[in-house]
Formats: structure tokens, C-alpha cells, sequence
């Protein structure tokens, strides 16, 4: 099968992107995660001089052994009026020890003319000297041309000399860039075949997303011979973005033919996707093609009922293949067949016409009306209908809480700490507990108060605890949305509470995350 | 200037994504910023029996006055079997009194067979008769061609039957429609070029984007002769969206020289998409483009460099085409360029080579590894520039304060109460507020003990407040962010709090954003 090489920049362009940042620690598990994926480059950052995380990056990575990734040093060409040899930043590309290096040059004649302030002629000869510089030390050269598309609509002419100037140094690749993200399909197509004919080294391509555009111009830079698509996981880079790895992958290689990963590694796509997403502290974005959350999530009644008849009715390509999952989601939109298909997750045997799926429906929809959402919520949704079916566990009983958080001076960290009230099984629990903040205190203090009738909670560990607060248009005054995830190593589960106290919305999903996972630890005491 | 017409379905196919999900009065308040906006159709869902929701916004809408665009119903082809003038889908589309009806049929023969379970022959007859009942009661009839790329692949000479047997119906439009979002840009171009020759009726194109796609499809099918795009503020819609028209828009305006808007109607585009994202309740995509808050900030030192000296350096389009603003970004990758020109609009003035300059990076520097991000809260780090400064307002002390919520039953709303003493000029005021939450009672108590001297503090109100629960991997344990927006009616600044604890970091924020709001009054005060 032909192969196209993919080239990730999420280390070095992502990281340009609003509220992208990533420590030394974080760079190193990205690019592990990157290196298992098995993409071939990891474009790792700039190591100059003002960027001392990214000098300690390859300092720390030439020590690591890569299954299948080589490290590449991002810079730019040396300096005007000065050698390639005495360039300190020049340097510190070739002391990264990265046996790749890819550097910039401008392509654009408005650049090179009101940005670097240097001639036309000084311009060529720095990208010239400066390949020719970096390949006598024996290094992967790989040259990216800044701009090329707006400078080849600017001067076609002249942009084209600076990627011959890059040929003549002896450049391995040269990389057109469409770095304001401003060109369409058709340019990118007729600029791209222009180029395999005027030029003697092989293509790539590297695109930005200011017109939304950044795939579909990658895709058909390949498609008219391109050998490397550089990208980021996620799409990260600036504004708004560069061209998304996690969404070209998939359609170079399902929809084109082409092979980019190593046989069986795009089904770990989503994962990675998601973990880079998690390092980046970045909420995963569910609208994404191919990885997102929502991008296999059915929701229309009728889209349902069909993709439960044969999935390839609503749904492009096989959820698995990428690593994702198809989902059904609960919404007062979704009708019937939705809430019957949830249900029977939990109710094997659950026949369509059982009430339940009524009542279920309407509770939903009148909940929903107040805040609640149960899409990211699935154990309190269960155990709604576990409550509608007089199911719901009777595992505690609250006699009442008070949380106290005090400061003294303008100075002082506060002091948070909650006492507790509960009733288990005709025994009284009274309890105390500081935390690092009032939900933590109280969270605290009711473990403590339970655990000595239920040690399974020891094994149950918050892992995600979000906060939204509603807007007064969504019906009721302004209320806070708390949505938790917990975990017990086996299983991660949502539940979710509204109310117009923090404290109180943070109480219903904590009640239901603890009695969720109770109940499932409960009934294997019982077996 | 040749024309191309905009068929928004955010209340239709929009309302199919995750999350999204529209009240009655919501949904005209949509249809009204897409009426000013210049759309030409607005598909106002699917009115039939089991969505009373829609009916009624039919119902409502068909009283109102609309400056330029139609209201458009969705819905289907009579069911099999029956006459189209007994079909109670058609009669209520008929009820909804929209002047246009735009009905889908099933181009794919897998959909026919095997999701309706209807003859191939009945599926024809079904999609004609239903656009000739329509066209006999005098309504512009659009045709959308459910799943017809992926038809045409699997059988294209039904596919284009079914499109023939809606014109032979009568219909004004035929949309042939990506509904699985699977298509590549020259598979839409070869088809589309196709169907142009072989239909004696104008076309539309309906995209998803379940490929990162859907925009470019949309604007080669456009290229090829389509006359109408449709599809959904902010790309909303099922699973990975639908095509998003507010890059659409701009593309087809700034791009490809078609007029879509009216005259001027442009530059509100970023005010509508961040609108009915406001109205969805959903947070605005940043990194959109055209549009986004992201879509032209400058995070990079050397681009923010080349931005200072000629925006379309690293600009496709000027922002405020679309009614966007150029950001510079605020951050330890950004370097003494970004931080100078956030600076000088506090202190126009400032010279490169300031010591202030280099202070406040590397105070900026130190926060964001504590969890800080500056990106949003504006006031927070001119108060931070004031401080380094000595400038920083002595408006008032705390000596404390006491936050109680406390529960006293299991069914109890729970109670919130907060007391706090300052000093303000040597008196001291200590005061007690309630509140419906901790943080309200707090902000409450603070506003009641300030207000004697402050009486400004009357006009400030805030209006949002956003938490976010930091990962353990960010640095220093779980800590949690709060950024607060307030608004003097004037200006609206942001301002942010860390801390391990949510009472405290909310106090941060609120302190900032009381101080920053008072320093400008205080200052009119003086004049």
C-alpha cells in the first residue's frame, strides 16, 4: 500500500495555540504517546536560547530509545549577514542532537521585505546556506516554506526561487506552508501540481485552519503526490488551529487507501486524541471528527431506530476502527427509542411498550428543564429509573451537614471543614472533616462517616469534578451544574446535580456517584 | 455580484447535536438575530405530532414580521401506502403556514429497503407525490436527497431517480445531502458537475462534517453551481456537526467574491455566532474560525512581532470583516514583544527596555505554573502591573470572614451565609449576607460592607463566573481556577483566582474585579 509519512507538530506549532502549554514532563509523555501511535516525526519545539524548556525537551529525549519516531529540532534560517557557522541559534538546532531538523525560511516576499527587513537576494542565500549548513552536518533536512501560498499569489516567481534555494542546499523535503490558513481546495490543488513539476525533491504539506479548510487542503495537497502531512493531535496550533491529525489519519487511511500507522495502531487514535487533550488540560472537544465524543452519538428518535437497524445508515465509517464508540444519547429530543435503548443497557428484558420507558422519558424531560443533563450522567440516570421502579437502594439516611469555611486575615489560606449527620442501617454516624475546600470537607467527612459500614468506598476515587453555572435564560434563576466522575478502577461513572447552592448541586452528585458504586460492590457481597 | 442563498437549519438539524436544545422562545429569539443577520431561510423544525415545541414556534412565527428571510418547515415523504392528502405529517406541515416546505426522501437504496422497509417503486412514487401535494397547495417545495452521495455510490442510477422523481413532483431546489458527513471534496465535485448536467432544476448542497469536511464540500459543490448552502451557526449539529455557516459565509463572501449576506451584514457575523451559542448555553468555540476568540490571537513572540508591523503578516482576512478583534496574547511562550503590547495600553507610554516589562513576565511566568492563565482576565494583570509598580489602590483591609452552608434534613434546600469585617479608610465594617450559594453570600457580604464609601459598587454587577477544577499534573496538587467576569454597563473585564480551595480562589477573583472597577471610578470621581 502506498504511504504517506505524518509529521506531528503538537510539541512546537500546538503549543502556539490559546491556553496550549505543556511542561518538560508533559512534552516527554506526548511524545511517547505520539512514538506508540507511531507517527514518524515529533517535531519536539524550538530549542534556542529563550526557550530553555524546549533545549531540556531534546536533552532529555536524545536519551530515550523511539520505537518508530524520529525527534525533529524546529528553527528557522540563520540570521541575515552572518555565517550559518557562527548563528547561535544555528547551533542549538545541531546541539538538540535531533536527527531531524526542520527549518523555516520566508516565502513570501512581504515577509522577507517588512518582517525580516532584508533583500530578496540575502533571503535566498539564508535558506540556501543554511540547509547547506545543517546537511554537512550530516543532519535530515526538512524545509518549510513560510507562507508559500500567500507569497506564490503575491509573486509566484519569487516563492518558487526560495524553495529552489532550499533544493540547491541539499534540503531531504520541501514544505510548502499555507501558514495564514487563507487558501481554498482548488489553489492548494494547482499550486501543489505546479510544484511536483517544477521541483526535484519530494512534497509536503502544512496547513493552518483559519478557513476550515486545513484537512481538506492537506488531503488534497496528498492527493496530488504530497509524501508528509504535518499536523497536530487535536488541530492545536494558533488561532484558529493547525491542520488536524486526528481527522487526516483516518481519511488518508480509510478513505484514500493510504497507510500512515503501523497495522492496528489507528484504533488507538481516540485515546490518543484524548490523552493529549488531558496533558494539554484542555476539555476534549466532543465535536470533533472521527475521536470526538459525540462523533459516533446518535440523538434524533429516527437516526436511532435506523443506526440500531444497521449502522452504516447513519454513521460514515466503523466507530472501532478510530478507537471510539457509538452512543445513544438521553434528551427530551430523543423520544422513545433513545430512552428504551439506554434503558435496556440496564433492563435486559425491558420490553418497549413497559411504562417504565414512559415514565423515565418524562422525568427526564422535566429535570432537564431545570439543568440537569444526563448525557455525560449515566449513573444517575440509572438510578432514576432504579427510583421510579422503587429500586433505589436505601444505603443511608442524611441527618444534615454543615460546611464552615473561615479566613482570618488577608493574608491567611482559609480553613475549610465540614460535621456530618448520617443514619446506616439504625446506627448513627457523626462525623468531621477538614479538606483542601468546602466540597472536599464534606466529601470527606461522609466517606468517613460510611466507610465503617461500607469499606467497599475505599476502593471509589473522584476523578473529575466540573462546575458549570447556568445561564438565567435555561428557565430557573441562575443554578450551578456539578457534574462528577468517579472511579473504582474497573469502571468510571457520571452522575450529575443542579441546584442553586454549589454546595447542595456538588451533595446530589456525590449521593449518587457513592450510591451508584455501593450498589454495583453491594450485589457482589451478595453473590 | 453573482449570489449564493443561505438555508440555515441551526433550529432543525442544530438542535440534533449533543447538548444543544432549543425552548419555544429561545428558538424565535434565533430566528430573529438570523432574520437581522440577512439569511434567506430559516428552517424552523420539523413540526409534527410528537414535537409540540415546534408547532408552536410555527404557530408564533407565522405572526411575526420578518425583514428578510422565509420560514422554512421540515419534515418527510407521505408514508407508504397512503394518499399524500391523508398523510397527517403533510397536513401538519401544511398547518405550520410556512411559506416554504423543504421534505426529505431517501436517495439510498439500503435506507429505502432496509430503515423504511418500502419497494424501490413506492420509495419513487412516495418522494413525488409528496412534492406535487405540497406545490398543488401552493408552497415553494425544497427536495433534500437524504444520504444520495453515499447512494450514488452504492447505486447510482436509483440514487438519481429518486432526484428525478422529485422533479417530476414539481419542486423548486433539489439538495442532494452528505448526511453521513463521509464525502471528499472530489467526490462532491464529480457528482455534483454530474447532476448539474443530467437536472433541469437548480441546486443546494447539505453537508455534514463527520470527515472535518463539511465546509469545503459546501464550497466546491457551490464552485460547481450549487445556488444554496445549507446549514448551522457554529456548525451545530448531529455527532460531529453540521456544515458551519459562519465560515461558510465569510469563505464564499471574502474568498470566492458571492454575495450571501446583504450589504454590511458581514461584520455582524462573530455577534450572531457567539449569540445563539449564548442561547444554546454553550461555551463559544474559541478556536472556530472566522469567528472564534482564538481565530486572531497572537501567541507567538516573533508573530506577534510581525502582526505589530503588518497584520496581514499573519492575518487572512482583517478581523473586523466578520466583527472580530485581533487579541495578543498573554504567556510565558509569548515573550517581551506580547507582554509590551498588553502593557501599553495600560501605560501607552512604556518604552520597550522598561524593567516593568521584563517584572511582569516573570511574575506572569510564576503564576501560570501555579495555575493562572491571564488569556482572559485582562484586569487581573494590569492590577498585577499596578502592584509591581507600587500602584496598586489601598481601598480597603480584610480581617476576616466566615462561610456557613449548612443541611438539616435530606430534603432541605440547604443555607448559605457568609460574615466578613474590613477596614475602608480606618472604619471598620463587619456585615452578614445570605446568599444562594457560598460564593453569593460572600460577594454579598463584601459588597454590603463596601458600599458606605463605595457606592459605585452599585453599578458593577458580574456577570459570569466559571470554574475550573485543575489536574494534578498541572503542577501543585488539585487547585481550582475561577474566572470572573463583571460588567459596569461600559466595559466588561475579567479577572482570575487560584487556590486549593474554591472560596478562596473565588475571593481573588471578586476582590480583583471589585478593585479594578472601582480604581476607574474613583478616578472619574477625582476629575
Amino acid at each position: 500500500m502506498k504511504s504517506v509519512s505524518i509529521y506531528d507538530t503538537t510539541l512546537r506549532d500546538g503549543c502556539q495555540a490559546e491556553q496550549v502549554a505543556f511542561s518538560v514532563e508533559d512534552k516527554l509523555r506526548v511524545a511517547q504517546a505520539l512514538d506508540q501511535l507511531g507517527v514518524d516525526f515529533i517535531e519536539g519545539g524550538w530549542p534556542n536560547e529563550t526557550n530553555p524548556r524546549d533545549r531540556e525537551f531534546f536533552a532529555r529525549g536524545a536519551d530515550r530509545e523511539w520505537q518508530h519516531a524520529r525527534l525533529s529540532a524546529f528553527g528557522s534560517t540563520r540570521r541575515s549577514k552572518i555565517a550559518p557557522e557562527d548563528d547561535p541559534q544555528l547551533e542549538q538546532l545541531l546541539a538538540s542532537q535531533a536527527p531531524v531538523i526542520c527549518i523555516f525560511g520566508k516565502s513570501w516576499d512581504l515577509h522577507a521585505r517588512e518582517i525580516l527587513r532584508v533583500s530578496l537576494e540575502e533571503n535566498l542565500a539564508m535558506i540556501e546556506e543554511s540547509v547547506a549548513f545543517l546537511k554537512s552536518q550530516g543532519r535530515t533536512v526538512f524545509f518549510d516554506g513560510e507562507h508559500f501560498f500567500d507569497g506564490y499569489r503575491a509573486d509566484a516567481a519569487y516563492a518558487l526561487e526560495t524553495l529552489r534555494a532550499a533544493v540547491r542546499g541539499g534540503t531531504d523535503l520541501v514544505i510548502p506552508c499555507d501558514t495564514n490558513g487563507g487558501s481554498l481546495p482548488w489553489q492548494i490543488q494547482e499550486i501543489m501540481e505546479l510544484l511536483a513539476a517544477e521541483l526535484t525533491v519530494p512534497l509536503g504539506i502544512h496547513c493552518h485552519n483559519d478557513s476550515g479548510l486545513a484537512e481538506a487542503n492537506s488531503l488534497t495537497a496528498v492527493r496530488t503526490g504530497a509524501v508528509q502531512v504535518q499536523g497536530t493531535i487535536n488541530g492545536y496550533g494558533e488561532r484558529a488551529g493547525n491542520a488536524n491529525l486526528c481527522t487526516i489519519i483516518p481519511s488518508l487511511e480509510l478513505k484514500m487507501g493510504l497507510s500512515c500507522l503501523p497495522e492496528g495502531k489507528l484504533a488507538d487514535l481516540t485515546y490518543v486524541s484524548m490523552y493529549v487533550s488531558e496533558l494539554a488540560n484542555l476539555p476534549h472537544n466532543t465535536r470533533q471528527p472521527y475521536v470526538g465524543r459525540s462523533a459516533f452519538a446518535h440523538k434524533g428518535g429516527m437516526h436511532v431506530n435506523a443506526v440500531i437497524k444497521n449502522p452504516s445508515s447513519f454513521e460514515h465509517i466503523a466507530p472501532e476502527k478510530v478507537g471510539n464508540q457509538r452512543r445513544i444519547l438521553v434528551s427530551d429530543y430523543a423520544g422513545r427509542s433513545t430512552i428504551l435503548a439506554k434503558l435496556q443497557t440496564l433492563y435486559p428484558d425491558l420490553q418497549r411498550d413497559d411504562p417504565l420507558v414512559q415514565q423515565v422519558l418524562d422525568e427526564v424531560k422535566q429535570r432537564e428543564n431545570r439543568g440537569y443533563e444526563y448525557e455525560a450522567a449515566d449513573a444517575s440516570l440509572s438510578l432514576l429509573a432504579n427510583r421510579i421502579r422503587g429500586e433505589y437502594p436505601d444505603l443511608f439516611r442524611l441527618h444534615g451537614f454543615r460546611v464552615i469555611v473561615e479566613k482570618h486575615h488577608q493574608e491567611d489560606v482559609p480553613y475549610a471543614e465540614a460535621t456530618i449527620k448520617v443514619k446506616v442501617n439504625g446506627d448513627e454516624f457523626l462525623t468531621a472533616a477538614e479538606g483542601n475546600g468546602p466540597v472536599n470537607a464534606l466529601d470527606s467527612a461522609l466517606r468517613k462517616a460510611l466507610l465503617p459500614k461500607y469499606p467497599e468506598l475505599d476502593d471509589m476515587q473522584l476523578v473529575d469534578y466540573k462546575v458549570r453555572v447556568l445561564e438565567a435564560t435555561q428557565g430557573t434563576a441562575t443554578a450551578v451544574r456539578v457534574l462528577i466522575q468517579t472511579t473504582d478502577g474497573e469502571e468510571t461513572w457520571g452522575t450529575v446535580g443542579v441546584a442553586e447552592n454549589i454546595i447542595q448541586a456538588s451533595w446530589e452528585a456525590l449521593v449518587d456517584s457513592i450510591i451508584y458504586g455501593l450498589q454495583k460492590h453491594l450485589a457482589r457481597r451478595t453473590e
